[in-house]
């Protein structure tokens, strides 16, 4: 049910008139990223196929949608027993993309491809929002952890979605614990300012936390005054002392007044994690500060100032009557499509940096040619084939396979793409016909 | 599990430390609004009783907590058994807020309510984005429905969330099915256009639609050229044709090139509804243009550039050794709180257009005056007391409250609340101390 009403009344219309039963492919495409941002993070595969997998309309379902008069009873025979049993290509999760290009296309009947648009949107719409977010944070960091602290500042369950999209993009773990077991994410986090009000006193509060979480714990110093705090935390833990967290204030002049009472009272080992809204240009600016570790919140869940992708499914071919397919393509003003079955190819040069993406329009995956040109790398892989799950993003060894995709997809790009500031997409996209072949 | 690490941790120390059983207010405020907004919406209030109800540690759960090392024994023996007994008070869902005002307290063991903190915020921060976009955009619609078709732009479970809390703020319907059937919300839409590309040609694809959902549906125009699929769409359906959607262009032109063409084939009473990337600024400026309905997706999902609220949940008062309440605050540079009980007080001028909110520090409940002062409205309501739901925004029943409380209370502001440029929060708030009764 986690469908637009229009994609059930289209459905509807189609069974009635016979045109459910035609071939189509539905493509899935965004006609911009910010302007602020020179790449996108392609996240989210691992958990749709899920979604897709076990996408199902339950009798309650069903006879809500009868009651609405949304549905008829055809199209209710049809939902009772509604099971994907197409194919999606697409690009690997955590690859980066480009405007303009097919990150996915979903082929099928019109029935049992139409009322996947939503589902398919939300959840990769949402994902490479806050993955293409946090692979900014993760670059402007370099060899700093940066962790996910973010669940209280989006809705509960995009929260969990956040958490994992975020290790897409290179994050070491997440305060989130429906994340940390869902996913095996490795969790973080060991007490508020509430813990130190709740005390009679900042040292008490010290005190108890090292008793029961060992000297290795994380102090938070900001409740009241920082240096003092240090003190106490040194007090509390010796110079075994795990870490201590700041949480507000100027972070860059706070840490290195942190970093030399630690380094005084002996606690050189003790390592220093900030975490007061932070995005990827206050990470940069922490790049000299003694900082080891940032915990990142608001603007990753929120993908800092980008919280969607803009992501559409369009139709892009199906069949005729005679079984052909034909290529079809709004004229919409300002949102045209492009119709046609589309390789998509991404060029290197000799040093394997990408120099261009190449929309190869018309190129029929069947009767394309298995391997893509040397110096291209073909983007797109098989999720799922005949209805079965075929993907290398399935579960858990499927988001550690996505993040080192995602490293490594990262890595080939020109180094401009990793400039904060605004600018082009770091790489160009074109556009060809495939030659037959 | 919808819960950050650190809670679980501070509830392990805590329960070794014996203040785990401490009485504690925790309550819930925002610092700010975004810059562009003049007030805020609280909302969520509804989904979040049913989530408190329901907030349990299941076995699983819990084997995975003690595996990963997060919680020891006692502290598994604790959340086993998990339930809240204690007291939520604030704002009635639709309530117009200010920033530093207590929009929500949780009274409970430090264990019950430290537990709830992400739970708690992740529900008011995002639903309450969404309805504050969605106010200003009901507000600049005037009579005019807005509907939600944002479903696709957020996380899929978002969506849900989303579509509940525009209608707190005056939406008339959404196209999410899940929230249709969920909250008992009017469902639209009718079709995409995939589902006239699907068709050998437009004028098949509206036949089919009008043969299967009647001569009242609303036909989509803009898939190649708006005024020949207007023609058909008359043609399809005659002069009781439903309504035209627009999704592209220049909508206010177009809208008025419809009309005029509607008109002219005697279709006086075919509506026009328009959703191409609508927000609050762009619904104003069509308010002298023939639109009759607004859909709006992206912007009102994200929050029309505030996808959260800044909400934060801050220990203000504890019990002590001797069991007896203390106010406590952390000092933290840019980010203190206010310690204490504190009541909210709305108060108005004779006109009854709201002037002040009041905010009496060290107001306990349990001995404060029941009725607020002539002129004024206490603005907290009981949600939940000792564990039992007592809220009137349980259910479907409760959505229908908010959204007309709301009405109720956007109608108390100053007119220059409804400004859409940047601005000072529409009512000022001060703070005094309460005083003993």
């Amino acid at each position: 049910m986690l469908t637009d009403m229009y994609e059930l009344t289209m459905l509807r219309a189609a069974l009635a008139d016979g045109t459910a039963q035609r071939r189509c492919v539905f493509e899935v495409f965004t006609r911009r990223l910010p302007s602020w941002r020179r790449f996108g993070v392609f996240a989210g595969v691992g958990r749709l196929l899920e979604l897709i997998d076990g996408f199902r309309f339950t009798e309650s379902d069903i006879a809500y949608l009868l009651r609405a008069g949304i549905i008829d009873e055809a199209t209710a025979t049809y939902l009772s027993a509604y099971r994907f049993t197409g194919t999606i290509r697409g690009l690997a999760e955590g690859e980066i993309y480009f405007p303009d290009t097919p990150l996915m296309t979903v082929e099928g009947t019109f029935a049992e491809a139409v009322v996947l648009e939503t589902l398919i949107l939300s959840v990769l719409n949402f994902d490479s929002a806050v993955a293409a977010a946090a692979s900014r944070m993760t670059a402007a960091a370099g060899a700093r952890p940066c962790l996910d602290m973010g669940a209280r500042r989006t809705h509960e369950a995009a929260a969990v979605a956040a958490a994992r999209a975020a290790v897409v993009a290179g994050f070491a773990g997440t305060s989130n614990l429906a994340a940390g077991k869902l996913w095996d994410i490795p969790t973080i986090g060991t007490a508020a300012h509430a813990f130190t009000l709740l005390h009679d006193d900042e040292q008490q509060a010290f005190d108890s936390q090292v008793r029961t979480l060992g000297r290795d714990t994380t102090l938070l110093v900001d409740t009241y005054d920082i240096p003092e705090a240090v003190r106490r935390a040194v007090a509390a833990a010796g110079d075994e002392l795990g870490a201590v967290r700041i949480d507000s204030g100027d972070l860059g002049i706070l840490a290195a007044q942190v970093r030399e009472i630690l380094d005084q009272l002996g606690a050189n080992e003790t390592k220093i994690t900030v975490t007061s809204d932070l995005d990827e240009y206050a990470i940069a600016a922490l790049a000299a500060a003694p900082v080891d570790s940032f915990g990142v919140g608001t603007r990753l869940v929120t993908g800092s100032g980008a919280p969607t992708c803009s992501m559409v499914y369009k139709l892009v071919a199906r069949s005729d009557d005679s079984g052909d397919m034909v290529p079809v393509a709004k004229r919409s003003a300002g949102k045209p499509s492009l119709g046609g079955y589309k390789r998509l190819l991404r060029q290197f040069s000799d040093a394997g940096v990408a120099t261009n993406d190449l929309v190869l329009v018309g190129d029929e995956p069947s009767v394309r040619a298995a391997q893509a040109p040397a110096g291209s790398r073909d983007l797109h892989v098989i999720h799922i084939d005949g209805g079965q799950i075929v993907s290398a993003n399935r579960g858990v060894a499927g988001l550690a396979r996505a993040a080192q995709r995602h490293r490594m997809s990262r890595g080939e790009l020109p180094l401009t793409a990793l400039r904060l500031s605004s600018g082009e997409p770091a790489v160009p996209v074109t556009h060809a016909q495939a030659e037959p072949i």
